[in-house]
């Protein structure tokens, strides 16, 4: 038989089985997360019809989509999980009860160029919350706190969710008379954790046509900081002037006060005012979030508001907010720095099961277990005891129990913790218990903060 | 704006909140059960190299398959999960421990001719055990156990695994001098539950070219029927005349005297020689499993024996043992027949927290509601009583708790079961524990038998 040498495409990520487990617990706490805020989970097909996809049309994203014929239908993979639901909510919207709320935990597909820790398909863990004609902007403070409650889960404390208004930043620009040059100055002011303040002020001068005092103004601006207090009070100073940013402010208030009555504590979340996200339907509260001991891997949670999901499907006017987590990234950068805790079972099993005798004896002993909750392997295999050792080890079980026959004829069984080396023989159901018990002593954070 | 009609493509499931919560169960007694067993979850790219999935090449398979190039990559989408499971053990057999034991549940692709019922975008749910050069036969009774346990997990007790040997086939047309017609028998034979024995016996005789009595030969082989003592003591009656023959008598004789050691009851399984399997690579033990109450629907549950998986990849050779579940098509077949139970929640929510006062109070209620393992939605919108009722309503909630001015100053919330309509005044804490105790009241099975 002629070998095709295997391998797997470069930009997908296939894991092995113990980092698969990690991977599949950091989804287990998205998806227990989300589901206790009451979204629905959802599952939108991968290949749509490519007119449907792009009715957006343009840009980057058409270079990049997977895009391909069948028969005679036009094909495309889908590249977020926000044109599907634009297109779920037209087409289902009178089954559904608004405000709509949904999860989806799902690959989306990306031909970028392939670079390290770039991928082509990846995980994007959504939420967003759909309005029929009006969403209250209590929902735009529930998001963050969710997202809070999500990172919280994984074990960590030192993040923070940056909260900022489109219509401060429009208003603003607006007061400059400065509206039309809004997207190009937003971009540009975006670059100011990377290339500082003096090569934003060269770029704002010279690439944007501003004036010095312009420019100025916008780095005076870019510059507020502090308690959210002092941001918001600091704002309060440019009010009065343009009726879109006192609208953004009073939102940024709104959202703010929320947040604490949701119990996200200050030091998770601030105003940052250079926050814009790039997507130009967002309108109004956008958020990135950042681990504050990593700025380096930036944004791992982004999103806002908009004003119109659906424009391009239905004449509905459909407001939304939403936020995304893209999940293969962040495992991918937090695997690359340690981050991930090893020391969380990433084994399949919990017990590997032993037949050293009658076979049917360690069915029923393996049953038991697993009957107690525990995940249960029985080793089928006929092998020296050194190689059923050696396979336990290699796989990583946690504990191993061995079924002789002189365990059947005390009924009772060997267990042995394979981290420790410690052996106890003792009845199925105490070996159940020991075993819990110690699981549950080994418990922590998901992803380490160091 | 220029609106592009949203639509769904045909032959692709994308199911309502309701339907999915459904579904999304049924993924998570499949996920359960199968980690249960030390079963590592697996996930591999929907998107493979096309000379890499095309590997065994020809047949229906090519024609159905997504194909499509990218730049200069000839790629395409996976039409199973077995194919990269192989690639998947082939390119990691040395980070792997073995035998190597993985469960996948993802969507494969076929573009097949849609028709109802048939699906180009659906999920298998797949359990493989890889052996390193052998594999036990105690793994081949395993594996209908997990099967059983899945299927009762679906709250089901009207079904059969049916069992058969690929080497009792295979001897016992080489009884015949029939072994290189075995295929075209086989794929006749296959067709007793549809067209009958007499039509069978034109086929054998006429397409396939066998004598008169070659033909009776096979099918009063086929009719062997009875309990699996009966079963295997007709089959005994054949022993002695052909090695292969033998090896699978004592193969199955095997299996069947295991599976009840493993708990699997008498009525939920049966040896059936009528099972082939039409797939070339089983080797052995072969399954099929269908609903006693339905066998319109066919096998719905299928699998077998295998002794190279990978032989298109690697020099080693790589026995196995796998079954899978065609799980969107049998949730589409089951919805059609009103068996999904309806009483079992399918609201994204548990609890529905209407605010009628202040906010804060009730965003506090609904995460102390949280906190004991409730899934609580906040109201968060500005709208009628009435309104907000009939919200609750199309939402599908089991519960609404509303909380006013009232209700806050006596330090309590009134919840509401939107099923009977009945409304109590309590505490928070009493309130999560009347709601869980009758969700937990109305726990029932997820597929009716009927």
């Amino acid at each position: 038989m002629s070998i095709v040498k295997p391998r797997t495409l470069s930009g997908f990520m296939e894991l092995l089985p113990g980092k698969q487990a990690q991977f599949e617990r950091m989804v287990e706490i998205l998806r227990r997360t989300y589901g206790s805020y009451g979204f629905a989970a959802l599952d939108t097909p991968v290949i749509e019809d490519a007119q449907i996809l792009l009715a957006k049309g343009g840009g980057e994203t058409e270079k990049q989509i997977y895009r391909f014929t069948k028969g005679d239908s036009d094909l495309a993979l889908r590249f977020d999980l926000t044109v599907p639901l634009a297109k779920y909510v037209a087409l289902h919207c009178n089954d559904l009860a608004f405000p709509f709320r949904r999860f989806q935990i799902s690959k989306v597909y990306r031909g970028e160029r392939a670079q390290r820790g770039r991928f082509r398909e990846f995980y994007q863990a959504d939420i967003d919350i759909i309005g029929d004609g009006q969403l209250d902007i209590l929902n735009e403070a529930e998001i963050p706190a969710i997202i809070y409650k999500v990172f919280r889960g994984f074990g960590l404390t030192r993040f923070q969710i940056r909260v900022n208004n489109r219509k401060i930043l429009n208003g603003f620009y607006a007061m400059l008379s400065l509206s039309e040059k809004s997207g190009e100055i937003m971009r540009t002011v975006d670059k100011l954790d990377k290339i500082g303040a003096d090569k934003v002020r060269v770029c704002l001068t010279d690439d944007c046509g501003l004036t010095a005092a312009q420019a100025d103004d916008i780095l005076k601006f870019m510059a507020i900081t502090g308690s959210n207090a002092q941001v918001v009070a600091a704002l309060e100073g440019y009010a009065g002037r343009n009726e879109m940013f006192d609208q953004g402010l009073s939102e940024l208030k709104a959202v703010t006060a929320n947040l604490a009555a949701f119990g996200v504590p200050e030091a998770n979340f601030a105003v940052d005012l250079t926050i814009a996200r790039g997507l130009d339907y967002y309108t109004g509260t956008v958020y990135e979030t950042t681990l504050l001991d990593h700025p380096e891997i930036g944004s791992v949670c982004s999103g806002g508001r908009y004003d119109d999901l659906a424009g391009y499907y239905i004449e509905k006017k459909l407001p939304g907010v939403g936020i995304s987590i893209g999940l293969t990234r962040l495992f991918y950068v937090l695997d690359e720095q340690g981050l991930i805790n090893p020391e969380l079972p990433s084994a399949p099993a919990d017990v590997l099961v032993l037949p050293m005798g009658d076979c049917a004896a360690a069915i029923s002993l393996a049953e038991e277990l697993r009957t107690s909750g525990l995940r249960v392997q029985l080793y089928a295999e006929q092998k020296k005891f050194k190689q059923k050792m050696a396979y336990a080890d290699k796989l990583g079980v946690p504990f191993a129990v061995l079924l002789g026959e002189d365990e059947i004829a005390e009924g009772k069984c060997s267990v042995k913790n394979m981290r420790t080396g410690q052996q106890i023989k003792c009845t199925a159901a105490e070996a159940a218990a020991h075993i819990q018990a110690t699981l549950n002593a080994n418990a922590g954070a998901i992803i380490l903060e160091k």
